[in-house]
């Protein structure tokens, strides 16, 4: 009926877990707030297509050649977190307990979509840790399939560097009740049970 | 970190219903995908703001001086729904059931939120319905105080012209269990108890 807004709401049920019906409380919404701000999120969406590019080393989202965390002098050059995509480095980066460095392979492997070794960004880890500076690197992939083979591709790959691989904690999610745990995890987190050391001070 | 994703975030959760968490998840999907959508994106929301104004009769959402319904020939010029918002009107219209014209006030009284009837458009209301050709008013406002107070306000204004004043009916929503309707609803729905009459064939 009005061709402007129904083009809006055709645009906006493309965006991840909005419906038709969201579309339409976020276009009337835009419709009936002042003109600027209209304007100004517009703005921002063209900006962060042009304006955001990957970082020359690490392939993390970056405005400039090299991103923020590469540039910092402050963090550990011994130390890599290797992660599927730009968006798991912004969420380990939130923890605020990594001071290492990221590197970001673009996807997991999966040879049935074509993903393989050489569409990954994993000639290029190789590289870094050739250079000698990496000690260790973390594995923080997903725990999908997919991430489990590119993690043990990875950690075989690079095997025969002087290099120590680790990979994140498999176990119950923090403040998760048992009986809600499916079973995979249940198991992992038996397999990979801690002991409990008040000696060591671990738990006080 | 990034300066465009976080104010793309930023302007994003200005957005009704939508968290921190979701505006990250939008703005990510924004910066993933290919930049057409983007640029497709940004244009229509500003669309949307240069395109729509108000229709110069009913002052529902127009491209053009009238909109759609207004300029509708099939429709019959002798009732009038009166709405709230635009919003409502493509509420009502998506029923498909209603064949009239509509009246959009543009809010309903609230005194002590400044709006009165002079803030509201029912002196236009007023003048259309003085001239004439409307036979019935259909008084489709919400149910809170404020839209009970103007279909009220509205209904004794306008007692002393040639004209049919109805409202929507109160009562169970379609759907749902007797257990979960609230008190009010409840009663409203005793009050407005219709008689079932397999006679008039209403019920077959």
């Amino acid at each position: 009926m009005i061709p402007a807004l129904d083009n809006l709401v055709e645009s906006l049920t493309k965006l991840p877990s909005i419906g038709k019906k969201s579309a339409w409380r976020l276009a009337l919404h835009i419709l009936e707030n002042d003109e600027q701000y209209a304007y100004e999120l517009a703005q921002r969406i063209t900006h962060v297509k042009e304006r955001i590019r990957l970082c020359q080393l690490c392939y993390n989202y970056s405005e400039e050649e090299f991103c923020t965390v590469c540039e910092s002098t402050s963090r550990d050059n011994g130390i890599l977190c290797i992660v599927e995509k730009g968006l798991d480095v912004l969420t380990v980066e939130k923890s605020g307990r990594y001071r290492g460095k990221y590197h970001v392979l673009g996807g997991a492997l999966s040879p049935i979509n074509g993903i393989t070794p050489e569409t990954l960004r994993i000639r290029e880890l190789e590289e870094r840790v050739a250079h000698g500076a990496v000690k260790e690197l973390i594995l923080a992939l997903g725990s999908s399939s997919e991430s489990e083979t590119t993690s043990l591709y990875i950690s075989r790959l690079l095997g025969s560097y002087p290099v120590k691989v680790t990979r994140l904690a498999r176990g119950l999610p923090a403040g998760m009740d048992l009986e809600y745990v499916d079973q995979i995890t249940l198991v992992q987190a038996l397999n990979e049970r801690t002991e409990i050391s008040y000696n060591k001070g671990d738990n006080q």
